[in-house]
């Protein structure tokens, strides 16, 4: 049925497949995206909203390469907020609510309006391997499709198994069926594969809601929005959410389930992410906290249907239903669904290049959940990677690796596949060291020249860049340049508490101090002047700003990138034999051998593996 | 979970669930819709179109009488055409294209506007039975939810089996999952059940067809629309449609598969759509044509799937892709999905009662597939009726029934329930004896005061109905009243080569000819006048135009009607004891015990019941 050999075929049409196919196809690769329900494209498994802190930072970067996630975050969103506006830019982080039926409808018209992508509806059930490299996959109704490589993005559907309170039963999502055959076929070939759980919370009906009780969350007075492109605009209207907060009365309604949590009694064995509990969990871990809070969130524009974030719970669901009905605001609650816990199998990510490729089947790709992460923007810029780097490969061009000091994305495909993850593996920017770097303003300089070169971000995008680099670049010199008397910047330091100057001087070193913000220094007429002669828009401001203020720490970080660059820059070469050096440790010929670090820099971060260790290995890569 | 008990719990939320769950809760019942997942409410399983002959004589009834299924058609079409427009005004039926997306978007948006309606996702896995009346339903997850009646609507899902060639796996519609538990509990409670079949063609990426190759169907020049409603407007806007033909070489192609077919190789027994018959059973039994139309239907406004009507096939799908391959404009199709065939659960219908409740469980409804029709239109019909009377019930009203000649709804469900039916129900004109009287363009004479009336549909409604049936009264009166000279009716007469009169008369007369059509007598001064003085829009110059040239034949089937009436009026006792008929056949005792019927006039209609049967009962009944 299938007469072509694709150049790439994806697994799956989640966030990481999405991307995948797009960034493959997009790139020149005929491509084929395989999904179990064509219906469904990048359904949110969880909550309706993307982005958050380091989240937004990577759909950030994700656009600037030239991936969708952001444009559909902007076209579908009800609500917008810079997320820690207060603290240094390092730290902004855009996220949307998103109404979940738009997402999942604009992603699909994406993919639809994308060339050399085609679409077909099917359960693959594994993959046909000739001599060690892929070559295409196998469907449950035994069709058979060619390919050059292939990126599998399962997410929580391998094995998939649905968990509340004491009943289990196969999913790989509410209502949708689980995966089979591939793990299984995985395994025989030599992948270790290992289970994870996630959770997430009752959906529930919002008209039964009081919000009166509760504290309305609304929207950026003046919202952002994701893209840089021209494509979308950011929002005119928004959607509110709400604040309340569970009680003790609330945990120990909670607490009379735990004798029948699956959690508690054994049942689930895997390992649920950290960073996002279930309620069950907080009140468990946190055994002094009498309350948590809980975000009441819309899935969309029109619908009723509000999530209940904070209260992810695989407990019995009378048990949900009597707790929930006891916080603030949820007296009459009505559920649609009560949460649930699923486990499903993953692949301990050491068992990847830094380009997803699979060490053991050359041409295979794995992105996504099924790398043990959790979170739709993981998922999603581990698909772009994976489709950038299939069709490279397919295409014999340079592998596409992002480095830890150039983005969120570098720092997670490094982590993952250096460190690898034995719990859910979620982005912070504490992951980062060099976040001071890897900023929500700054992913379209740091990755659109990139995106570009591989041909993937297009020409309009570059322009645009370099339209936006070269304005504020010239705003800072107007800046640096400008001399400002004495008498007129000394009101405006004295308003906002700052000590005053004797004599002009440059309004640069003024601007550059920790209080006086861009707002204060438009005070003078001839900055004012200047943004409307130049026709300065609200990024390009914005941009300048971070410049003029965060220039001394910008630097310092670039320094101490480079020193990451000069050790990143001693490769080692592959499949280097550790077992001829005697004077290293054991355990770190071990984990050197099995992880096949690609240069100095990326051993150096292997557990284990000691700065001793490193130390003999830079002399015998002859430093 | 769940502290109340509802007065109707409906089971699935297809097209008769979501016409169930919408008029129970309007006519003040609290009621619970449970879906297996409310991302898919009222999906369109098969061809994303609304109405058709006699179809949609029947959405136009659901909409006179206060359901949703003409407003969501309206909402979200993107063609609309009136079907025989070139014949009598009996056989006028309208049709939409519709929107996949939005039909389902539109119809959840307007059960979530519905008051008085809860919503929960689940699988139901059994009822709760109390001393032989329904209390409630068990669901997969162990819940209970107690209720006065159920409305069972579960389609094509229970113990749902998907064929495609020799493969088959469990599934209610492709990607998603059957049902199971349901059949199994109706069966021990001595319910009787069936197997049905029925089947959907491939779906196709339309960037792949070669249009210019393919006769284009546009939409109706000035199109109307479905809902008698002013919530609704016609489109302004249309989306094509494109036909080609099978060929010979098609149907060689096809029939290299037949030795695996699972219709021909006996692995699916159970009967199909006979007139919605799959392309090889088309070529089957008629082998002597050479070719069929394939209509080429887009799935929505923006999305490039595209459905392949006429072209449904449960073939391996190498051989539906070869054969595709080979029709005209088909040339480099690629697939979305092959086409399946599903076989179903179903209930013979003869164990209902003209409510729809069951005989044998009190409070019990069935309605949609599960009864063995076919077609989303039947289903949403009968899921209306039996929301009705399950409500209608619960608050000790009378009970609903709608007549033969009042209704092609009741016509549908006396064959149902009279003659049950051994291969999937559809609808057609000619089921209906007084079809002149059940036109599309009368549903709301016909209906609304009776939906008005229990309380269905909204006093709007009737005033527009009323406003509509006087002014077109009133202007029929008119033409009766309105003498026009021999000089100024003559040229028109000439003009349509009709027989030019002698002297003064009644325009009455003249346009009741056969050829003279209301364009021809608003050339006369007086009659356009009278339009525009009264402002009469295009419904009520329609409707004045019907009433004036076929009042005859109306009148005559009323005569008909009545008779039918008379007879319909002969009540029979509720478990009438036939056995003491002894001058009756056996066969037609027994299957008058079976059935029940309630009238002379539906015991008329029972296969194996002859005249002379009617005649021997109509002395027991005292006549
Ligand atoms: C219940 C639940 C709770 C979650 N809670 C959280 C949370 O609290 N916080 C958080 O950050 N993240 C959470 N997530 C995770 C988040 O949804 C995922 O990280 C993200 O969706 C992963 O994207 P993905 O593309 O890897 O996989 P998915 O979004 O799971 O997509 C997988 C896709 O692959 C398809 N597929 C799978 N197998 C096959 C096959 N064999 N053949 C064809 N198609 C196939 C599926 O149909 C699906 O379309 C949760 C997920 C679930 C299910
Ligand atoms: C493959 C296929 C081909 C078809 N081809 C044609 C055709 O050619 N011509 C034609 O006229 N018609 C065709 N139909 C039929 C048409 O789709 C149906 O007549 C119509 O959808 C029936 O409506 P319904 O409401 O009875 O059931 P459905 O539309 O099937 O809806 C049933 C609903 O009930 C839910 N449900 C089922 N069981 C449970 C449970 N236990 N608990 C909770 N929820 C449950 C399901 O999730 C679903 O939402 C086809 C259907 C299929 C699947």
């Amino acid at each position: 049925m299938f007469d072509k050999v694709y150049d790439v075929i994806v697994v799956g049409a989640g966030h990481a497949g999405s991307e995948a196919a797009a960034s493959a196809a997009n790139m020149g690769s005929s491509t084929l995206l395989i999904t179990m329900n064509l219906q469904n494209i990048a359904q949110m498994s969880c909550n309706p909203a993307m982005g958050g802190i380091a989240k937004g930072q990577i759909v950030r970067e994700i656009d600037a390469l030239g991936g969708y996630s952001g444009i559909v975050s902007d076209t579908s969103a009800i609500q917008f907020k810079m997320l820690n506006k207060s603290k240094g830019p390092a730290m902004w982080s855009p996220r949307v609510q998103s109404d979940r039926m738009r997402f999942a409808e604009d992603w699909r018209m994406m993919l639809e309006g994308t060339p050399n992508l085609d679409f077909y509806q099917d359960m693959v059930s594994g993959l046909i391997i000739e001599g060690g490299k892929v070559a295409g996959v196998k469907t449950s109704l035994g069709i058979e499709v060619k390919a050059k490589s292939v990126v599998l993005t399962n997410g929580t559907f391998l094995n998939g198994l649905i968990h509340i309170g004491d009943k289990n039963f196969g999913g790989g999502r509410a209502g949708e069926r689980a995966a089979t055959g591939i793990t299984e076929q995985l395994v025989d070939l030599g992948f270790q594969s290992g289970r994870m759980k996630t959770g997430t919370p009752p959906r529930v009906d919002g008209r039964s809601l009081d919000y009166s009780k509760m504290s309305e969350q609304p929207g950026d007075v003046v919202p952002e929005k994701f893209s840089y492109s021209n494509i979308t605009k950011p929002l005119t209207n928004q959607r509110s959410c709400y604040m309340t907060y569970t009680s003790t009365l609330v945990h120990d309604l909670l607490r009379e389930g735990f004798d029948r949590s699956p959690m508690f009694n054994g049942r689930i064995k895997s390992l649920g992410p950290r960073y996002c509990p279930s309620i069950e969990d907080k009140i468990n871990r946190f055994a002094d906290k009498d309350r948590h809070q809980l975000f009441i969130e819309p899935e969309g524009w029109n619908t009723c249907e509000v999530y209940v974030n904070g209260f992810s719970t695989s407990l019995p669901e009378d048990v949900q239903f009597k707790a929930l009905r006891s916080v603030v605001g949820f007296e009459k609650v009505k559920f649609f669904r009560p949460g649930y816990a699923i486990e499903y199998d993953y692949f301990p990510p050491t068992q990847l290049r830094h380009t997803l490729e699979t060490k053991l089947v050359e041409g295979l790709y794995f992105a996504g959940q099924i790398n043990g992460t959790t979170g739709y923007e993981e998922a999603a810029s581990q698909g772009l990677m994976a489709g950038i780097n299939a069709s490279l490969k397919v295409q014999e061009r340079e592998e596409f690796v992002l480095k830890r000091n150039e983005a969120y994305i570098g720092v997670l495909i490094d982590d993952l596949i250096t460190k690898g993850t034995e719990e859910p593996y979620r982005m912070f920017t504490s992951r980062a060291e060099y976040r001071t770097l890897l900023r929500q303003d700054n992913a379209d300089f740091r990755l659109t020249p990139k995106g570009y070169e591989i041909g993937l971000a297009s020409k309009a995008r570059l322009i645009r860049m370099e339209d936006k680099h070269t304005k504020s670049d010239k705003f800072v010199q107007f800046f640096k340049d400008l001399s400002v008397k004495a008498d007129v910047i000394n009101p405006i330091l004295e308003s906002k508490n700052s000590a005053v100057v004797n004599q002009s001087g440059k309004l640069f070193k003024v601007f550059a101090r920790p209080n006086i913000e861009m707002d204060d220094v438009r005070k003078i007429e001839e900055v004012e002047q200047y943004i409307s002669e130049h026709d300065l828009d609200r990024e390009i401001i914005e941009q300048t700003e971070i410049q003029v203020k965060y220039s001394g720490y910008i630097e310092k970080e670039k320094n101490n990138a480079d020193k990451l660059t000069r050790l990143e820059d001693i490769k080692i070469p592959s499949n280097y034999d550790y077992s001829q050096i005697k004077s290293m440790s054991y355990e770190a010929r071990e984990k050197l051998r099995k992880i096949q670090p690609t240069s100095i820099s990326q051993a150096s971060r292997i557990s284990g593996v000691s700065p001793n260790d490193i130390s003999v290995l830079l002399v015998y890569m002859g430093r």
